[in-house]
């Protein structure tokens, strides 16, 4: 696990290579050097440095070259019931690389996703046909650090590796499956997102929001990434007004119930029958409901009157919609931009391991792969 | 502040209409309709329907053509001691605009930054002529919403706004000084930023890291944004090694702490030497110093022993970084990926009003921004 090889300096870099030859002699298979640990939560196996309170051991799998950040990961990922449950950091990769790795929780029944945080292919040919093999039956999520000629630098220093141009990995990574992240941040949402949610198997989504500028917003974004936030019919808006919807908000998509005054002039139970409705409809195939979860209901906040009125309409409400997507098999996406620990109703939901998401735009990436994934499945099966 | 006028049809555009002439006929002055309210807290007043619980009366003002989204803005920066001392939603602008209010909390003394959430901008040569004045002494932060063809329809159901080409306003505000906010969470941050921090003279950006992978993806946001990590002068590398960086740990920028094994190697005072020296030097024109404030050390969660050796460094070594930036005048930034609810450090420093970015676009986005800022200024200048 010690730093100080091919990393560091040339007289590292000889070292290195010697500690790799003499493994070989002796048929000793190394990881490393300059790494961070490994494990393997279903063997309770921690031979890491990422203390065991934060670990979820969940069907997804990590192959990193960096570490310490991947534990940070870890870390805010705990709080919200994310993880995964194997873990590999293979640093300067003297002799097992992330290619090993990648072919054997491939071929592992029980991991239903792969993350990795790349900064380098060594052996690009092999990779790319493992990968193309491994993605036909799980989601491969990468990564890609160094993409810029100072990262590439810095990803020299940090595990010696060369970082390779962006344009060339990002079309043949792309071929073989692969589904690119666009931030570190996301790599670990972005998985469960791809083994939990049902396949979008088309680009239109429809928005049910608590309030009008999250709803503009959000419809830029998804079509700014290439979805559709499609007006829906006359016939799906008059149900929706036959709902409940008054006339002064929008029915068209986003379908504005903020301004419709939930708790007012709209039950718990209809609302849950507008977004079944939009759901069961032929005009989408993702429903993202969002901007309930209102602050200041924590015990010490609110009044046991307050919390059992809105917060649990609130829970209530969005457990329910939830639901709706393993009966009619088509992503919901829960959001509000606070936190778990601003919002009880979002840290309820949490607990349950009901995701909820804070960013208009991590919402949109999550869509726009999960659209990218499923559209790589359907071309295998023509 | 109804609702069920301009935006929701025809009838309500006539009524809307009729009720502005009445207004103009008899000298009064009209905030609406459609609207969620205003309030300056160094009034002691509040006219919406934002719970005064979670407002924080800063030296910043909003001016918003939606709200409630706005209110869950103004929740989630509260509980970082952010937020805005006078806010203005101003609906369908029957009468009063955006450009009104832009001119008004332009001339007060005390707001020192502009928020705006624009969907449409109804008078656009006033407003920038308005803008470009405004903007010569305080910064005008923009989130232009309705940026779509789909989300342009939306805006119209949600304020009776007419979008406008995307493109065109982009050219035209960036030259009326304006900042354009990248997302509307980042609203309120970076007014924050723009308000609070030293001006960003140059390009030039070093990162000081916990882990080797946050600072190649670090690098990767910064340069794929257009500032530079440039590799420290060997002077100054020599320097860091003096002050305790070992061999195995990267000096180059980003200069990797992390692998240099803080508390073991590096005492707190050469770890904040070492910043000193990097942001003295004539090499760099912001500093980010990323990845401190492990997780666990809540008094429910780590001994006191625990607490008292490593939650007191991290704090004392990020609160005695942070102060450089006063003293040398250049932004220096404390980024770590965990909550203030996660990490005991990331609460302890926003407590004390010290701001902490769990993101790294986000980080990069507020610095470029800060620098389009003082580029702005500067052209004033000549």
């Amino acid at each position: 696990m010690s730093a100080g090889f091919g990393e560091a300096d040339e007289e590292g870099k000889v070292r290195e290579e010697n500690l790799a030859r003499l493994a070989r002699v002796h048929g000793i298979r190394l990881l490393g050097p300059n790494v961070s640990g490994t494990f393997n939560l279903h063997a309770s196996f921690n031979a890491s440095g990422s203390p065991a309170h934060y670990l979820v051991p969940t069907n997804l799998a990590a192959i990193c070259q960096g570490g310490y950040a991947f534990y940070d990961l870890l870390a805010a990922g705990g709080s919200r019931k994310m993880g995964v449950g194997w873990f590999v950091h293979t640093g300067n990769e003297c002799d097992l690389g992330v290619t090993d790795f990648l072919e054997l929780l491939g071929e592992e029944e029980e991991v239903q996703g792969i993350l990795m945080y790349l900064e380098t292919i060594r052996d690009p040919r092999r990779f790319l046909d493992v990968a193309r093999r491994v993605s036909e039956r799980k989601p491969i999520i990468v990564f890609k650090a160094g993409t810029t000629s100072a990262g590439a630098r810095a990803a020299l220093s940090h595990t010696g590796a060369l970082a390779g141009r962006p344009e060339i990995y990002r079309g043949a990574l792309a071929q073989a499956g692969i589904i690119l992240c666009p931030a570190m941040e996301l790599l670990i949402p972005l998985g469960h997102f791809l083994v939990e949610r049902p396949p979008m198997k088309g680009d239109r989504v429809a928005i049910m929001t608590m309030g009008g500028s999250w709803g503009v917003s959000l419809v830029d974004e998804l079509e700014g990434k290439g979805l559709m936030v499609p007006e829906l019919s006359p016939k799906l808006q008059g149900r929706l007004r036959e709902l409940g919807m008054p006339r002064r908000a929008s029915t068209k998509n986003p379908v504005d119930i903020g301004a419709a005054g939930i708790s007012y002039h709209l039950s718990l139970e209809n609302v849950v029958q507008m977004a079944r409705e939009i759901l069961e409809s032929e005009e989408v195939d993702a429903l993202i409901f969002h901007g309930l979860g209102r602050p200041g209901m924590a015990k010490d906040q609110a009044s046991d009157r307050a919390r059992g009125i809105f917060l649990s309409l609130e829970v209530r409400l969005m457990r329910e919609i939830q639901a709706l997507e393993k009966e009619i098999q088509k992503p919901v996406v829960i959001g509000c931009c606070l936190s778990p620990w601003e919002s009880q109703a979002v840290w309820d939901l949490n607990q349950e391991g009901i995701r909820t998401y804070q960013r208009l735009s991590d919402i949109a990436w999550n869509l726009v792969l999960a659209r990218q994934r499923e559209k790589f499945l359907s071309r295998l099966l023509r």
